[in-house]
């Protein structure tokens, strides 16, 4: 679609939703005709809910969450365990972890992962926030909820190093198989870490 | 996610993003992080975009396309040829034949197809607006540029009954072998239409 088709508002739209994860030029024309179309029970909506979004949300000083809140609701939740930090790279896998109701824990986000190929290193993360709050007293555990990738991996690994000064347990989430997973579709080195930490039945 | 963890502002963005064509909940959730991430170069941007659409885009009084301007940009285009007019569904559909060049000519959008089963009748189109610019003088050919499904087809037809009245050429869009598509992956009614239309080499 050219400028002068559809006209520059409307070009600007589709450029700007083509940028979201998720979608491309073409979905993004498509979206932006589905919000013309719904203009009073869609367009209106995320107009709105976007100005409030850039307005009130901000990023925890104490852990890195979003929220309109500052510290966030979890950080300020009285009834979290505060003796257990879970450490996540991004807020997304806290939201995932969250969902899923795995841990009334705090967290902990990194931001991202140790990446020397992308040239990520340790003063990109959010570890001064993580030592301090180690540092004081009342923390017993760090859970490494860190992806199973090779970065995330040698993440933890540092962490680990990292957290070795202070008297915490560190652990990690255990590798298996998937709940509902099939064993014919899981990848080798799955298969070996599930047979190797088996459970009582 | 939980209202309680993200707070109601992310979950409200997360809800009306998760409604836009091509997004499902995990996508919009992605969607969301990414926004606020990209506070100022994408979330204000796009706020500002939806507002300024919300305000400026109408739908042309002429042909049903939309633009900030009302004729749009396309019947207010002189150079374009006044003889002959395109009918298409969708908004969507006058932006695809656009972008590849395939006439300079008028359009016309239905908004939408006949459609029994879904309770779409002829008066729920933008009939009557073609029914007048076909009757003014000058219109010498109409194009049923509409979908090759059979309810694209449906109106095609009844369209063509109700053009009949008129002393104006009713044409439709060729089928036929895809550019760059292969014969062995193409449907039976594809490569019958082919073969029927050859044209020589």
């Amino acid at each position: 679609m050219s400028a002068s088709v559809a006209g520059p508002e409307i070009e600007r739209l589709v450029q700007l939703l083509a940028r979201l994860p998720g979608l491309g030029p073409r979905s993004a024309r498509r979206a932006a005709l589905h919000l013309i179309r719904k203009r009073e029970t869609l367009l209106a909506p995320l107009a709105e809910a976007l100005r409030v979004a850039e307005e009130r949300i901000v990023t925890c000083s104490v852990c890195g969450n979003v929220d309109s809140r500052d510290p966030c609701t979890i950080c300020g939740d009285e009834r979290r365990d505060p003796s257990t930090i879970v450490v996540v790279e991004t807020v997304g896998d806290l939201w995932a972890l969250e969902r899923a109701g795995a841990m009334r824990a705090r967290y902990h986000v990194l931001g991202g992962v140790l990446s020397p190929l992308d040239g990520v290193g340790p003063e990109d993360l959010n570890l001064a926030g993580l030592i301090a709050r180690v540092a004081e007293r009342g923390v017993s555990e760090v859970i490494l909820a860190v992806n199973a990738t090779v970065d995330g991996q040698t993440t933890a690994h540092y962490l680990s190093d990292l957290l070795s000064e202070h008297s915490v347990a560190v652990t990690r989430l255990a590798h298996g198989v998937p709940v509902g997973g099939e064993l014919d579709f899981l990848d080798d080195g799955t298969l070996a870490a599930a047979m190797r930490q088996r459970t009582p039945f």
